[in-house]
């Protein structure tokens, strides 16, 4: 198990070193099936595609149906599916470098697999790690999936539309990230009627300001 | 793998056996993180508890929040932490199986972790296994979690309430849920309002009839 972890580990600061050559923002989004990962890239890619030159790598247990509806947001799309594996590694996303040219692109999306436990242990090599946890889940999510968010920069609440009709408490949700990880970030946002999707965008660009991968 | 996989398979047929010998009806529930395990399970125990000798195993990854919620409805419960480990295995039901009085028990149910890929490898041997998704999770949930939906015997669609606020196609799931498994039961029911509830307690008691495991 070690072995695999050191390897994981390596081929990410691979995956990092070749991302900044390419002056390539990357961002590694994961939440549990269901929780929005999709829709918030489709709201994205629409907003972002005629600035940036975008990719997505779109992991999936099986079928193409994500990367089918991502495809008709105008941006490059790459399927992986893992055949049952239950979260992206740093190999997989080496490999699908390989299938980009990379001189053309700014910024890479990474859907990785619905599961709020595995994707958490493998490092990607991107700058960015984003959980998203939807408001129907529960307040519960932080504290029991701790995790995940320790290793990751943003915690996006999403389907906060629905939140009239449910007994969630979004005070608890923060508080218990705050405690696991001081350094979280936390978004409020709705795909459905887009409130807070401009707050996301915006982070999206400052943090790529922030990682300053180097120029080609 | 190979091994694993053989190892686990051994243990679950022991975990059967024992079951079978006291005369203890098993069933395995998963689902997503915040899809209702939990709440499903307050409401069984609620009911159930009177007329069987109940006990629950409650796996998560940390914390033991689902096991104090369910110690308040009067039946014994033993908490698995699985210390960041994805899904529950033959080998820790088959400890925890050493911890009970198994003559004393009349049904197990089993709490596995927040999971819709992992734990549907891993046979853990009990007489049937369910899988919770909730409304708001998606229609497209089976076609893309198929080996969770093939290991299935009872696909439950939890949040019904939450319907009318969602644009999520309950025709579709079950029909690609059918495709993926033509056995498949199917039951629609809200954990909030009750509504369908009594059919999943008349689903338990009937499989527990066919189970027919030897009493002792």
């Amino acid at each position: 198990m070690t072995d695999l972890t050191e390897a994981n580990e390596r081929l990410a600061q691979i995956n990092k070193s070749r991302l900044d050559s390419h002056g390539i923002f990357a961002v590694n989004i994961m939440g549990t099936p269901g929780s929005g990962k999709t829709s918030l890239l489709e709201l994205t890619l629409d907003d972002l595609k005629d600035r940036y030159k975008i990719a997505v790598i779109e992991g999936d247990l099986a079928t193409s149906l994500d990367a089918e509806r991502l495809k008709k947001h105008g941006s490059e799309v790459l399927q992986i599916n893992t055949q049952g594996m239950c979260h992206l590694d740093a190999n997989l996303i080496n490999k699908a470098l390989d299938r980009f040219d990379l001189s053309k692109l700014e910024i890479i999306f990474i859907e990785n697999i619905g599961n709020l436990v595995c994707p958490a242990f493998f490092d990607l090599g991107v700058h960015r790690n984003v959980v998203i946890v939807s408001a129907p889940e529960g307040d519960d999510k932080p504290i029991k999936y701790p995790v995940m968010f320790r290793e990751t920069d943003l915690f996006i609440i999403n389907k906060t539309d629905l939140l009239p009709y449910l007994e969630v408490d979004v005070g608890r949700m923060k508080r218990d990230a705050k405690v696991i990880n001081p350094k979280i970030g936390i978004l409020e946002l709705s795909c459905k009627t887009g409130d807070g999707v401009q707050d996301w965008l915006g982070w999206v660009e400052e943090s790529m300001a922030q990682a300053e991968p180097r120029s080609n």
